[in-house]
């Protein structure tokens, strides 16, 4: 008998974010590979007989190369186990799945993707924003912050004639690179940006501001997301520097809101976007 | 008492792919306004003691308006129901949440959006083809292929000279229009392309080609999606036009693939993308 290789989303971050079928190949696993994002919530669905080994990147301790995670999935899958490669967010977004796929071709393992919900659709449910708009946004465009430095293959220049809502995950702790990247691509210093910083956990923390002002954010925890775009000026926490936003509330306070909840829903009457005005 | 409206995305096709919060929120509905493309299995997790009713604006035989929706959502809250707005994919992509949300807000009605599996993401796990790729694509653009036709809002030159991949929700019947604007803006003919039809249902088909030959492309069942980008090419479903990509599968068998399982996973080992050769 052969087994079998599921690349599982695991979603957001909030563990009720994962899908009915996610939930279900993590009951019947036998092996489950993750990576450091993925909550202990999730975790605890895979059976108590079951092999989980965290092969996070970033945890610290030791590295575990891509080919040795490659190695992993393939020997586990021939030794007839049902194996789950768990990911944050959504396989096909920034996580490396192609790698892994081809891998799994090559070995003429079988395999199967299970979608998540990806890291910028959490965020902006969180925010309460959407990310297209019939008359502001027609289109979205998903990016790593990784290439504000360095080898940069983006057309930063492409990317602001746009006009689309910006999703820039992993933003490192630079954000003035990725704001001056894009005023230099002629986009426009009040244009409304937030980072989102662990989106749909109770952890949960959203900054609004604008282009110009975006280097000065704080440092929020990570995972974090920075949106950019017209859409941001719906979001729930409105814009901290332009007064008309704020009607009495201090920029500080317009601008952080932490939350217990798993939604960001504080918005006093008081506090009202543009469109609605 | 007061109700509550859940923004709820119903992901992209197969019930399964509904997170479990949808789930739950779904089962403790008052009352469901819900799309066209909302499979039968979800809508079976309502109630029977609750209203449903489909608002869909495709549904033949009455239109509704967005104001209409509106209308029912804030009526039914303020007479203390929870109300679930049931979309199809992610409420925040392409769904007019915007629209809905500011109704919402200027209502003072509570609500909480419950974010889905959007259709790019759908499409791409049946696929098998990862939206981006460390190699090949460094951001996922999506749109719309309304844009493609009449009062167009997208900077095509730009959309072409970034390199992402592209995810056409709504192509419409035109997928020469979008060909066409795409070439005309300095995409390469052969830049591999696909049509997504019903992707993650039973229906699911997938049509693998490239841009010069996209016009000539098949009318899939909708909802169908277009996909474009290098990393088509490691689609499960290899390119027809390009012999070296075949193998003894004729270019009709090759293209177009129907399958009755949930997944697209038949790619016979003659059949290899370029990368793996």
């Amino acid at each position: 008998m052969t087994g079998k290789v599921y690349l599982v989303g695991a979603g957001p971050g909030d563990p009720e974010l994962l899908t009915l079928k996610a939930a279900r190949v993590l009951r019947q696993a036998d092996a489950v590979l993750h990576d450091d994002l993925v909550a202990e919530d999730i975790l605890r669905l895979v059976p108590k007989r079951a092999q989980i080994r965290n092969v996070g990147k970033r945890c610290g301790q030791k590295n575990i190369s891509q080919d040795e995670i490659n190695f992993l999935m393939i020997t586990l899958a021939a030794s007839g186990l049902q194996v789950v490669r768990l990911k944050g967010g959504d396989p096909m977004i920034f996580g490396r799945a192609g790698e892994e796929m081809a891998a799994l071709r090559k070995a003429k393992v079988e395999f199967e993707v299970v979608p998540g919900i990806t890291a910028a659709l959490g965020a902006a449910s969180a925010a309460q924003v959407s990310l297209t708009h019939r008359e502001q946004s027609h289109a979205v465009v998903f990016l790593t912050g990784h290439s504000a430095s360095g080898d940069d293959p983006i057309n930063w220049r492409a990317l602001a004639s746009l006009g689309a809502t910006l999703a820039i995950y992993m933003p490192g702790q630079r954000y003035s690179d990725i704001a001056e990247k894009l005023r230099f691509a002629g986009m426009a210093d009040d244009t409304p940006c937030a980072v989102a910083s662990r989106a749909t956990t109770s952890e949960e923390q959203l900054y609004v501001t604008n282009l110009k002002e975006l280097g000065r954010a704080p440092q929020l925890a990570t995972p974090t997301l920075v949106l950019v775009g017209e859409v941001l000026r719906h979001a729930s926490v409105s814009l901290p520097l332009e007064s008309e936003f704020l009607r009495g509330w201090s920029p500080r306070e317009a601008s952080v809101a932490t939350h217990a909840q798993s939604h960001i829903a504080q918005h006093p009457p008081a506090v009202h976007t543009q469109k609605e005005q």
